[in-house]
């Protein structure tokens, strides 16, 4: 007997076509604590993209406003090509559920990615290989249980602040799905947003805290990735401020081999 | 007789209200080689927003997709807010002219900036005063004239590229109106835009370029902004990546007192 076995990310990011408005639906397995993790939701709006018959060129960017939780079930998205050029093409995606007000919008481009003089300033960063460092245990949140996260700097340390400097909200880890799945855009999408919030670091504490906005740019080729073949990125991520309820994180994910693939931002929300 | 004089800057972002969709025009002082310098058209779409009888908050983030040319002349932008919580907006503009395709994309957060607990992790650039270093000189392209730039490191030199390692992509300057003028959220958000493309540095020439996605997040309150009472911020750049024709941005905008206020990141085109 012929069993599939689809792994469980592509279940989650699984959507079926319309003409403008596609399905989709929220998974139990990537669940944060109050809806869906902004990753699953972000790589199932990109699914529809990269999917979608009209789309050409590969993934640039994509920019997802977190406007309102997302409830356990079916959800529509509105797909609409904005504008298109010879070599890219600009979309709206927003998401919402039974006939209701939107959860979520986002805007991306895609892009014929041409050959063209090269340069990477980023440094690559140093790191103990994968299999010499431990994953991290499991927690309640579903989605982070899906991942296999192996730290090399900033640690989650949960035990309170300290009296005098907050801790550093850097850190360094290798990321890859717990279950193996190859790197290609829809990972790069979903662990741009599978950080540990800048400020559970930084105070060293869990807190009230959600996505705002979320960008991510793709400096690699959809061929160029599948011919690296990977199954993990070593991502960095910090912060540079937490003000009046706000803070920003910016991070890279790099391909085992020292090749940048995607830079993200992010502006959050916290209660602190 | 009573002359009122309003700054360049103020008329070039001028806009007029409608009910969702509102009215603009291009400003020859803030012109780029092809169209409008996309900073001023961000802030455009900005002061739309921040215009708007419905809208309530601070600016939070602002993402502009620049979709295509906006031609000499008038334009109309579609305003919508997208959905309304109890503290935060999420706004969405489109940019047309004459009824045609979408030129330009936005998404906005606005939010209430609460009191929080506040951590500033990112370093404030060092930097000879402003008074001490002299104003690039004037260029071909308008938009540039409106500003004073006063470069500390990062120099434009555009003699071409030498033999070995590509130049450094990274600038730190000080950006002030040419005419003086209160730094606000529009001033944030047009010189997010403004610093010369980073291919410019790393290649030491000219060259086709644009951008396509710009990200602004803003971290200090509306009033805390008026409360500065400054004319001019501490800049800094740098790109990462250069590759298959497209390159990043990251950039942050600081206070002469050392306050955070804007960090911002772009893709943009390069033909080289």
């Amino acid at each position: 007997m012929l069993t599939r076995t689809t792994h469980l990310f592509d279940d989650a990011t699984r959507v079926t076509a319309g003409d403008s408005r596609w399905q989709g639906q929220t998974s139990d397995d990537y669940w944060a604590f109050v809806g869906p993790f902004g990753g699953i939701t972000a790589a199932t709006i990109l699914r529809a993209l990269i999917e979608h018959p009209e789309r050409s060129g590969d993934p640039l960017s994509l920019t997802v406003n977190y406007c309102a939780p997302i409830a356990q079930g079916a959800f529509d998205l509105d797909v609409r090509l904005v504008k298109a050029n010879r070599s890219s093409q600009h979309w709206c995606v927003e998401l919402t559920q039974g006939g209701g007000e939107v959860a979520t919008i986002a805007t991306a481009v895609f892009a014929e990615r041409r050959p063209s003089w090269s340069h990477q300033p980023a440094e690559f960063p140093q790191a103990k290989p994968f299999e010499q460092i431990l994953p991290y245990p499991r927690i309640k949140a579903s989605w982070a249980n899906q991942y296999d996260f192996r730290f090399i700097e900033g640690y989650p340390d949960f035990s309170g602040v300290k009296p005098g400097e907050p801790a550093s909200a850097y850190s360094k880890l290798w990321m890859a799905d717990r279950v193996p799945r190859k790197i290609d855009a829809l990972s790069l999408i979903s662990m741009s947003d599978a950080f540990f919030a800048r400020i559970f670091h930084a105070r060293r504490e869990l807190m009230p805290f959600g996505t705002v906005s979320l960008t991510t740019y793709f400096h690699i080729g959809a061929d160029d990735l599948v011919a690296e073949d990977i199954s993990r990125v070593l991502a960095v991520a910090d912060a540079k401020i937490f003000h009046r309820s706000y803070g920003d994180q910016n991070g890279e994910l790099w391909s085992p081999s020292g090749r940048l693939l995607a830079t993200t931002t992010q502006i959050a929300y916290f209660k602190a």
